[in-house]
């Protein structure tokens, strides 16, 4: 037998107290796999009560992530720190002491990922984040090691749990975005500070992720056009489901004629798409490849034990690697060579379809000003709503376009905001469908 | 750059032509994962005109599989011949002249897996075949390589297309089943002969695979109860969306105190979860695992491209092995050493709930009867619908039990049989809920 691979974790918390449990309860069951122990040797954690609180074996704990990074025994670095200081530092140090890295830190990996891939090879030594997208779905390693064969078309995913657990109660319960929240707060599935979840910058962070997977290719982070849930209403979620759709926050990417779409916005998705049934904390990505078509990924986004589940996935597949002497495939599936800028395309070039929320006054010719105006920019209308019930003088009219270019729409909106039947801000979400 | 690995494709049938023109036509694509080229070296089919057929690049077809089996530059064998005669021959050959087997045959694994995989490792070569179950979807390496760090608890499936297509199809229309069928023949979504599909035996060895990998142990066919879904009316599937459910044809799997419930059956699916929205051809596998919680993995089932993408998948795995001179994981998750018989629970003792639907002569009394037999043998009744548009005498009784033992349901429908009330034999149909 193989002499045993040890695993060294940096931070305690949630993932990290998920992952050493895995790691002692089912290390049984992990070796039935590999043939030769994969050991948790150490867990460096500053917080001397919650490192207590893990029940760790002797000799495991510190609070000296240093001593744990310098350990010669230590052959796999669990960095489970956040953020993109002091965890960007653990990991060079790592890579520079010999040592592979997995980490569920997606903004490490969004932010610094090249320069942590770099360094990783420069070392001999992998770096692999499988935790750092949806949870505990397997979704990095389908496609960086399953649809190699394919060209991937494009992918759809609920990548964050915060903001579809809100969406979702928002749309069973009527409920205000902020009522929801506050909430969803309550219960630990938001933050204090819950910006990062609702204005869609981790849902951006992770869609950079599986872009360069996916395309072969680095996308900066400020060309994804990034659009959060902070102002949806419960009216529009109602509207949605007129006609037939859900409203889910979606990381959306797609190679139109060898330039990607790359943008998180609240989008309508119809109910016959099982994306449309993805609710609560769950995670879901469609995958769309060339030749094995539409796939689809489902599983828990978050918590200790899924995401545990996820971060020891790569773990064992790296003490393979430790035990037989080999290299892994490329962190981003693509040789490094191979991996170039995407071009990306610009939001206004993209085509949708639209849903419009406009509040006008209730008078005649309203609605042939407002027609007039997408006319004389070429967009298509396939649904109209008008609201009888609104109060006073003001009406809500929603339009559903047909295909059309985001820039029309917007020049469209522009001319139309200016009309003094044009009461409020005209509420835009894009549709995900197929046009009929 | 290292060396090319070069492939030899078995059978050009399908998924032979698929898996072709997928590594000649994203050749460049895989070379950028790869850093090499993973080239189609030949092409061995007994067909001439299929042969030709493809449009073979100079001296890559040949009607001799035997000259490809020898072929000393054939790295990596893709078998795709089907059955278990010549095809188990072809792979054995291959094994024993140092080269790896990459297969879709799902026959062949199921009945003799464990044989091939004994030849594979004395050889010192690898056998893979994700391909073989769920097509396209990467099922396997998930519950393979991603799931290492769980006891899986379950998996239920949905792992034949033409069976989902004929549920679908009689589902939406209230078509019969040999009417549906006929048409899924005409469309080439059943075979001339149906009954490996529609019996449920080809889900049966693609759950055989599943089982092996999941639990880490074997399973012989004949332990696995397979029903299929040639006795399913239209009329049970409208009872079914009366109790919010769909109809199914299920494979599944779950760890129960240490036995294994193994199962193929038509089933009763919550419209609530995802797999109840898995409609037509398409697939989909849920895996729940003690640490990731549930997960689902959704695609296409079948297909020349979709099939020809996992079997790719596999080749681009063992060809950067090859390239890498390196070992890989072994082909059934679990070390062979740690694989064993696994306890396999008789049917007679798995619980679940229960529809039934009693065709009884509509006199007073009847359901007094049939109350008593359930409750003598501790079935306690969750709903019952009595449906008084029944023709003549004969009206239907549909039950829907809590959970109860399989053997008690089946003695109180013998029981119930012999009632002179009882008109017909009673439809069973398990269904996997939560009680309530």
């Amino acid at each position: 037998m193989t002499k045993a691979v040890n695993i060294g974790i940096i931070g305690a918390g949630t993932v990290g107290g998920g992952t050493a449990s895995i790691l002692l309860e089912n290390a049984g069951e992990i070796t039935r796999r590999t043939g030769f122990p994969v050991t948790l040797a150490r867990v460096a954690e500053r917080d001397e009560a919650r490192l207590k609180s893990l029940d760790l074996p002797e000799g495991v704990g510190t609070t000296d992530a240093a001593q744990l990074l310098a350990d010669p025994k230590v052959d796999i670095v669990v960095e489970l720190v956040g953020g993109t200081g002091i965890a960007r530092d653990f990991t060079l140090q790592a890579f520079a002491n010999g040592k592979h890295v997995v980490t569920a830190n997606k903004a490490l990996v969004a932010a610094h990922g090249e320069e942590l891939f770099a360094a990783a090879a420069r070392a001999g030594v992998q770096y692999r984040f499988e935790a750092a997208v949806g949870g505990g779905i397997p979704i990095l390693r389908a496609v960086r090691e399953s649809f190699t064969g394919d060209r991937i078309q494009g992918l759809f995913g609920i990548i964050n749990g915060t903001a579809n657990y809100i969406l979702t109660e928002m749309a069973e319960n009527g409920t205000d975005f902020a009522d929801v929240l506050a909430e969803a707060q309550e219960l630990g599935y938001a933050e204090a500070d819950p910006t990062y979840d609702v204005e869609g910058n981790d849902t951006a962070h992770k869609l950079a992720i599986l872009i360069g997977m996916a395309f072969g290719g680095q996308v900066s982070l400020d060309d994804i056009y990034t659009e959060g849930i902070t102002g949806i209403r419960p009216v529009d979620l109602a509207y949605a489901e007129m006609f037939g759709c859900k409203l889910k926050l979606l990381a959306i990417a797609k190679d139109v004629d060898g330039e990607i779409e790359a943008r998180v916005h609240p989008t309508m998705v119809p109910e016959s798409h099982l994306l449309a049934r993805v609710d609560g904390v769950f995670n879901a990505v469609a995958v769309i490849g060339d030749r094995v078509g539409e796939t689809l990924f489902y599983g828990q986004g978050a918590g200790a034990e899924a995401t545990g589940s996820a971060v020891v996935g790569d773990v064992v597949d790296l003490a393979r690697q430790v035990a037989a002497g080999s290299t892994g495939v490329p962190p981003m599936a693509f040789q490094q060579a191979e991996r170039k800028p995407l071009t990306i395309r610009p939001m206004a070039r993209i085509e949708s379809i639209y849903y419009l929320h406009l509040r006008v006054v209730d008078r005649p010719g309203v609605l042939a000003d407002i027609a007039g105006a997408f006319g004389r920019h070429g967009i298509s209308i396939a649904r109209v709503i008008q609201d009888s019930q609104s109060s006073g003088k003001t009406v809500s009219l929603v339009v559903m376009t047909h295909r059309a270019v985001e820039q029309s729409v917007q020049d469209a909106l522009a001319e139309i905001s200016k009309m003094d039947c044009v009461s409020e801000p005209t509420t835009l979400i894009r549709v995900e469908a197929e046009d009929d």
